[in-house]
């Protein structure tokens, strides 16, 4: 892990009033970008140590992580970074499912109303994946957001911070889906799909163009499992 | 605070291995049981010097009241217990909407296949709240129990715990409703119009009872709220 600590810069942490927050977020980027590898040990006092920060404010952004199952405490043993398996990934598209079906439900007239906004979103996944200047964090910023906007529909904010809590696990395996060209391309048609029936005012058939795209994101990422084993 | 305080008995952490668990399950159920009122002040080191342990455990059990909701911390003030507001019950039951009309469209048939333990959970609900011995904390055990198998029966993991997570504040208000008679016998009715539906194998009547049921519950809530003024 030595490696992964060397990311950690003490300077980050410069005017941050809130240590322990300011820690969470950096320790949360870490693993949803793979610093930190699926099991992997955590070092709580090895990151107090490189932070120069007491053990204090370290261990209450791993007891945030740990409340989010971002890790896991195993008592006597350590702090582990929590894999994503098979049975995970499918859960996670369900609830998503779920929810983002409901969005649309409840909030179509929202949607339909900031479909301009929604259309720039998508531009700007398509920029971002213009081969002459493929950015895939980029990417994968538009394509929170856009989901992230259907939820927003609904209004619910109990609703929106369980698909934030659930959707931070999503975010792991989307580095692994931004690699794929191919996959990217084709969501980029689902998402225009899904856009197009919004513009209609078709909410079923946005519902429809939606869960298809879950389907195929689910179906894209399970393949990756299963080819790279890296989970 | 002190009153409430004095119900905390270090012989009670006798035996726990993980006291920051025990400390977290504890004061949750203080919470819950309103030992706390909303917008009150939370002494942790106060608890501490109560239990005979050292601030780290109350502090990390803080911190994971704090991830689920439960408290709120404000810098260089202190930590307070969440109040529940008229908002947060309209969409802590429109969440609870979703996710339960969610379980029956995919696990009716596992719910239909379960529906004599589902029987046995509201005949304990109807024992419960027989007028000669009433037993109000017996009623809500047998309710919880009885919607959290409905979200069961999805046997997805992730939708089970997004559900406990946001139904222990639905647990803080049931102390209230569990006050009015009248409206816990009409709870019941409602609970035995649903299994009559999931006996009949009759998807879309169990969701639409199910549906009811909620509606009708929160408003009952709601309507507490404007008499008691307690939230």
């Amino acid at each position: 892990m030595d490696n992964n600590l060397d990311a950690l810069d003490k300077q980050e942490l410069a005017g941050r009033q809130d240590l322990k927050e300011a820690i969470y977020e950096r320790l949360k980027q870490m693993i949803m970008r793979r610093d930190f590898t699926p099991n992997e040990r955590i070092d709580a006092v090895a990151i107090a140590e490189k932070l120069g920060v007491s053990r204090t404010p370290v261990r209450d952004a791993l007891n945030m992580l740990d409340a989010e199952g971002f890790i896991k405490t195993v008592p006597r043993q350590g702090i582990y970074v929590k894999g994503i398996y098979r049975q995970d990934l499918i859960e996670l598209f369900q609830f998503r499912e779920m929810v983002e079906l409901y969005a649309l439900e409840s909030g179509f007239q929202t949607l339909h109303q900031q479909r301009e906004d929604l259309i720039a979103i998508v531009h700007r996944f398509e920029a971002a994946i213009a081969s002459t200047s493929y950015d895939g964090v980029r990417a994968m910023e538009a394509d929170i957001e856009l989901h992230r906007r259907i939820v927003a529909s609904t209004g619910n904010r109990i609703v929106m911070d369980s698909y934030d809590r659930v959707n931070g696990h999503v975010q792991m395996v989307r580095a692994y889906y931004l690699q794929d060209m191919q996959r990217i391309k084709q969501a980029h048609q689902e998402h225009q799909s899904f856009l197009a029936a919004l513009e209609d005012g078709d909410k079923e058939g946005a519902k429809l163009q939606l869960k298809r795209h879950l389907e195929e994101t689910l179906a894209n990422l399970l393949s990756i499992i299963d080819i790279y084993k890296v989970f």
